[in-house]
């Protein structure tokens, strides 16, 4: 049994939907299809969650929605029309719109939660629709019906494992199923959405609850590839990587799939395909518990901006028992998650990322870890850039370290931390935002183009 | 006005203290003498340090004293015979170690420390009576006298800054000043002992107390190398460094100065210098506040064994707010201090000194890492060595990790960790305990054999 999930851009259309029903009906292991709201169809394009967003945010400021419901609605007629379907689905649609905007405005939480969700869920019962009208046997499941229960916390919903045995039920169904991704229920059966990109965790879930045997992703490229396509020309497809090593490059810059989504299927060893709605015979990119990894050390290089490095010094700090533990603690009290914590004799640095960081956030971590730490100095930097190398095994290569600090060395920018020897799977520098993209272009030349002349 | 602190094997005999005497004389601006206890005469000798302890648990378990108590003021009647003194001085100082056998033994750590403190006590007593018996303006001053204040946690003895005011009366003395390193009083005068080594931190006390001109650190090495010599054979001697720069070379395995004892000069900015009692023309090792580094970036290399990294692995580990925290608290709480914590995306390992984990411990750590942080794995691994890079203004150096991976690479051996980022002065590699000489070697070629030939 294969479960697979298409993206906005992949059903976004009537064209798009006619090639998602190619995709799933070419191979009748593909029974379980989730499905995410109409994404955009040109650059400049609304999402229909966005186009959602705004109508429930009329709504709370008790406006008008009249205009700002028809746009929503049109977008599904626009779709149903072009599918030949009859108005019957899109008066559903509009009457669930109608009926989700008529609930309780006193959590506005959950008010646009509810609101969200309508993309997904509607366009679920529109293509179940539209797969019936063809004269298949499919059915649209609501996730509440099938229990996929999440957890009560708005700040960071996740799918309770207690759900997973009535989701598992769904692999005895007949039909097709149609399910639409990123929401769930809690105990009490409120409505909760996943953060953005939360119809992948929908189709982890799934996949592991039936147990697949593939779990296929289809978005709008063809693979992923070794490092970002605007930086570096063509650059290499991945045509197979670990779990680890996608949630390594996920991790620094490349958005392909959502990191919490791949959790489902790695704990059940579940392959993932990263696959291309547009270009279906394309082979994609296999996400699998293990590869060979002496075929190719480095897999991918990633790289991201915005960090920012808070460095503390204080000559024999590392006698003090406690030191670095009760600097975290500053940091965990001011809700900042921690990246990296390069460490010297006498000084300890706190990496971050500096969207955590406000002004106020700043001037009070600061003046906590004078008062409680005492420390030499303190010194706060930003505008640092991570380039992190990819690949399984990567530690067990000699040299490795050596020709990427070469390579860095080449392009003459300056490496502010290196940070390996935890991770098997990469290998992290540390430098100015400035010198990024040079740096990503001579890593990947030294990786990647003259792979074959290196020993 | 220069301190002068003379170590033990400077002091171990009559030949050595004429030495000693000779240095002193020789500089007008030599006001304070601070002494260790009578060292190691011959590789094979005994410390009277050492016999000392000896006495005292014989002391402590009620055993017949008169041989042990014989066999120290043998040592000091050699000297005194040596030196041509009368046997009055070795009676003052046989009844002193009388008198302090015979102190109150109910706790047995502040016992230890009285007589352990006799042994530099009584050769200040000596030498100053040896300096006024050839016809010098000589006085021994005693820590208590001069107020040299120490807190009261025996774990961990250290000076209190209350005491520096009156220890800076010490520079108004018009007699040459012969004060015993190694212990101080607490506020209601009991005798406390700092660790091993603890001359230098009463010589550098001191010498920051009175604002000396400089604090000369003699003992029976012509300077400190740019590696071990029982490694690299003739290392190049270092001339000037950093106190940052000594205390990471002292960090990883440079026994030469005693970490605690920098802090003293370093607040006060006051130059120490490292020389020899037994050649005091060589220039030594000069330590100052700045160098200028593009002369050289780096000026020593160390190496130290015994270390274990605890890696724990969970996926999505850098979402959970304060998981580095809760790691760092279980050490914490079991008393140990964490040298390095290098990081995943979805990893993170401690290393620590291994000496700090008896099996007990680790059993415990690794149990309560799976029951409060529910990690997908942990992994102990020991035998790892820490090669330490060290150089102000190492880290704009560009090409410097480059250089130093590749060399390493040349050895075969691979690199366990590397961390950089948070020290300007340090760059620390990681790697098995194995392969430390190897690459120790082979960095020392890199960095100082072959200096001329690289950019």
């Amino acid at each position: 049994m294969i479960v697979c999930k298409f993206g906005g851009t992949s059903v976004a259309s009537a064209d798009q939907i006619r090639k998602v029903v190619d995709i799933v009906t070419s191979d009748s292991n593909r029974r379980i299809v989730v499905v995410s709201a109409p994404g955009k169809r040109f650059s400049n394009d609304i999402k229909v969650t966005d186009l959602l967003i705004r109508l429930g945010e009329k709504a709370l400021s008790n406006g008008d929605t009249e205009k700002e419901l028809c746009e929503v609605v049109d977008r599904y007629r626009g779709i149903a029309e072009g599918l030949g379907l009859s108005e019957q689905i899109v008066h559903i649609i509009e009457e669930d719109l109608r009926y989700r905007l008529s609930q309780d405005k006193e959590d506005s939480s959950l008010y646009i939660d509810t609101l969200k969700a309508a993309g997904e869920d509607n366009n679920a019962k529109l293509i179940a629709n539209y797969l019936q009208f063809i004269g298949i046997d499919a059915k649209y499941i609501n996730p509440k019906e099938a229990g996929l229960l999440v957890n009560n916390r708005p700040e960071r919903v996740r799918a309770l494992p207690e759900g997973d045995k009535r989701l598992s039920a769904l692999k005895n169904e007949h039909a097709i199923i149609v399910f639409p991704g990123f929401f769930g229920f809690t105990e009490d059966g409120t409505l909760r959405t996943f953060n953005r990109g939360g119809s992948d965790i929908t189709g982890s879930l799934i996949a592991a609850a039936v147990e697949a045997e593939l779990y296929e992703n289809f978005t709008d490229v063809d693979s992923v590839f070794a490092a970002n396509p605007t930086v570096i020309e063509n650059p290499v497809a991945i045509d197979r990587m670990t779990y680890r090593e996608m949630r390594e490059l996920a991790y620094a810059g490349f958005s392909v799939f959502h990191d919490e989504a791949l959790i489902p299927a790695f704990r059940k060893s579940i392959p993932v395909a990263i696959k291309n709605t547009n270009n279906p015979s394309a082979p994609g990119t296999l996400i699998v518990k293990e590869r060979d990894y002496n075929e190719q050390q480095v897999i991918g290089i990633a790289a991201d901006s915005g960090f920012t490095t808070i460095y503390v010094d204080k000559f024999l700090m590392n006698l003090e028992i406690g030191f670095g533990r009760r600097l975290l603690q500053i940091f965990e009290e001011e809700e900042i998650p921690f990246e990296h914590t390069p460490s010297g004799i006498d000084n300890l640095s706190v990496i971050i990322r500096s969207k955590f960081l406000t002004k106020s956030k700043e001037e009070r971590i600061v003046e906590r870890i004078h008062k409680e730490l005492e420390p030499d100095a303190v010194i706060v930097e930003d505008d640092y850039s991570m380039i992190v190398l990819v690949g399984e095994g990567m530690q067990y290569t000699t040299g490795l370290a050596a020709r990427a600090a070469t390579a860095i060395a080449r392009t003459g920018a300056n490496i502010e931390m290196i940070n390996q020897g935890s991770s098997e799977v990469s290998l992290v520098f540390g430098v100015k935002k400035k010198d990024e993209t040079k740096i990503l272009k001579e890593l990947y030349a030294e990786f990647f183009e003259t792979a074959n002349i290196h020993s």
